[in-house]
């Protein structure tokens, strides 16, 4: 046996992985999925101009991307009515969350998520070698006061908090959001992660305000904008935030082709206004198929829709399996509590059809294997 | 002032970068450069499969990308001979070498290099919290003995080394690699840059052998394959090395267009070896060119030509700028030794034409400044 080369921090690590792709199951099951709602991914595409921008930038893609990322910083700048200095892209909220760890958090620094909360944040932490306190959720929503009076308890330096949220797809209010902002210690910054911001009702999202110290906003063209294999996200926040991400992030990291696609989703608002009208009638229609076989979905401000399954969470895990089983992709929150849920992502009619079409029969499969 | 909420180590970091991107040059310039030679990128391009690969994968773009990089990792471990579980797949080498300094050496380990060896290298040092050990280069080549004396003086936990050199473009051979590497302590991880490594000449790579436990080789799309914009590099190694990758990397980072064309660039090799042969042949053009001026072409094998200006560093800067100042980008080693040389990336015949064009009155004018 050779000598381990890892540093202790990385030999301690776990070998758990956030996410187990939907290919890594097709391998397994033999077969592809026909219906892929599980990984929040917008089934409505990219906008055509996107597709347009990555045909052109095609060609020139042996040149490294721009490395000051500045046009994209620009438009997203002048998107949100902010100076560029005060967005920092990056390969999507994945990396910038890594990015956020390693400077404001650390080897031995506090970060205080939600119990089932974004798993990735949880391996980032871990991974930087951070101390991870979750506290549980309440009502199924992030419990804010609990947030709140951990970060104080641990002097964290990080607070994450998803609105709209991720696995339970609620959100809390604007004003709400901004009072927990002002209650937070100044020595804490509060990590808000809107990946699904564009998808929200009015009034969920505060303004961006980057004079606030201690708040970066995580934005994604994964989710809305329908990129999710393009790798591109965007940070929000004061300069003095903003400006330390220089010193850790790849700076030929985001690809040309993001670059130049990132640039034409910005400009085409007409097809996201269309991809967020079309989410939020999918949505009412995954509800509403939820609710038409006794399920109980939760309100939603995202592109999925958490069900309550209203048994214990092998019966969950068991409806899950039995979509799986019928080429339904879907996944499911882990955590206590929150672990009688699944989670479908919405798409478009003909993925929705096939969920329509299988979910009786998978329901059916569940309830007969007899489990709580 | 509020307080700073970075921890001591990025609060510590310098704000360099390691590279001013060409863009940036032109927005200061005012103007776009005609010849772009500056940042060994491939100005051949990628294959037109790899185009075909990417505009294909466009359309399904709204899905992450494969976790798991499976047909990738497969595809590049058959074309090395090797199982899929001893690659890892990352956005460049740069990314890699990040994860590799963070996984085997981190905050207080040590890593040793050249002095003017690769910057970005230095810039994840120095970002992880390692230290930084350098050697200087001897006749224009990482020297082995110094390398060697200071990993084992230092009980390094990573060399780095580049073969082919960037930024002197020289290159050790097979066999003196390999004493190197069996030179090693054992506690030692060997990280081998071979980012030029197929514009290499035959015997200048070491055979792959994945039984070694202390050598890592990174590869990339970047360079001869042409797709600096895409973000696609790998590492091969005992799996000892490999698996730990997947507890720091970011597994949804590796887009699906870069998937999607890296499968396809692999797959196309009639069009690297055209690539190869244009490569060597305008690697001779532009060190005729530079000889023809008086110059002294140091010998290469990668896409670029480290050229000797013959006199202090301060005229090879002068030249640089001259060579701007006339719309044609190059770069120049900036380390004490190698600083009175310029770096010229080679390209197709009309970039070069324009070099050859540009050239004459470039040195003129930086001769004309009268700097040693």
């Amino acid at each position: 046996m050779p000598p381990s080369l890892l540093t202790p921090l990385a030999a301690g690590l776990p070998q758990t992985v956030p996410f187990v792709g939907p290919e890594a199951i097709e391998r397994r099951l033999g077969r592809p999925f026909r219906a892929r709602l599980g990984a929040n991914e917008s089934g409505f595409g990219p906008s055509p101009k996107v597709l347009a921008a990555i045909a052109d930038a095609a060609g020139d893609s042996w040149k490294y991307g721009d490395p000051d990322v500045f046009d994209l910083r620009r438009a997203v700048g002048r998107h949100h009515g902010v100076p560029a200095d005060n967005v920092t892209i990056g390969e999507g909220i994945d990396g910038l969350l890594g990015h956020c760890v390693r400077l404001f958090a650390g080897q031995g620094g506090t970060v205080v998520t939600s119990i089932g909360g974004y798993p990735t944040m949880n391996y980032h932490i871990i991974g930087f070698g951070a101390q991870l306190h979750a506290v549980p959720y309440r009502n199924d929503r992030a419990d804010l006061e609990a947030l709140l009076a951990a970060a104080q308890a641990t002097a964290a330096n990080i607070v994450y908090l998803a609105n709209p949220d991720n696995p339970m797809a609620g959100w809390w209010d604007a004003d709400t959001v901004t009072a927990f902002v002002d209650a937070l210690p100044p020595t804490t910054l509060l990590l808000l992660d809107e990946a699904y911001g564009e998808l929200a009702p009015p009034g969920a999202l505060p303004p961006i305000d980057i004079n606030r110290p201690n708040v970066l906003r995580l934005r994604t063209f994964s989710k809305a904008y329908g990129m999710a294999g393009v790798r591109c996200g965007y940070a929000i926040g004061n300069a003095s935030l903003i400006a330390p991400f220089d010193r850790v992030r790849n700076h030929f990291g985001v690809s040309s082709l993001a670059q130049a696609a990132a640039l034409a989703a910005l400009a085409d608002q007409a097809f996201l206004d269309i991809v967020v009208a079309r989410t939020i009638a999918a949505r009412h229609r995954v509800s509403a198929m939820a609710s038409a076989h006794g399920l109980n979905p939760l309100p939603s401000a995202t592109n999925f829709v958490t069900v309550d399954c209203g048994r214990h969470a092998a019966f969950a895990k068991s409806v899950l399996e039995a979509l799986a089983d019928r080429g339904v992709f879907i996944r499911k929150p882990m955590a206590p509590g929150l672990d009688r849920c699944v989670r479908i992502t919405v798409g478009p009619e003909a993925m929705l059809d096939i969920l329509e079409a299988e979910l009786p029969a998978a329901l059916a499969a569940a309830r007969a294997m007899g489990v709580p």
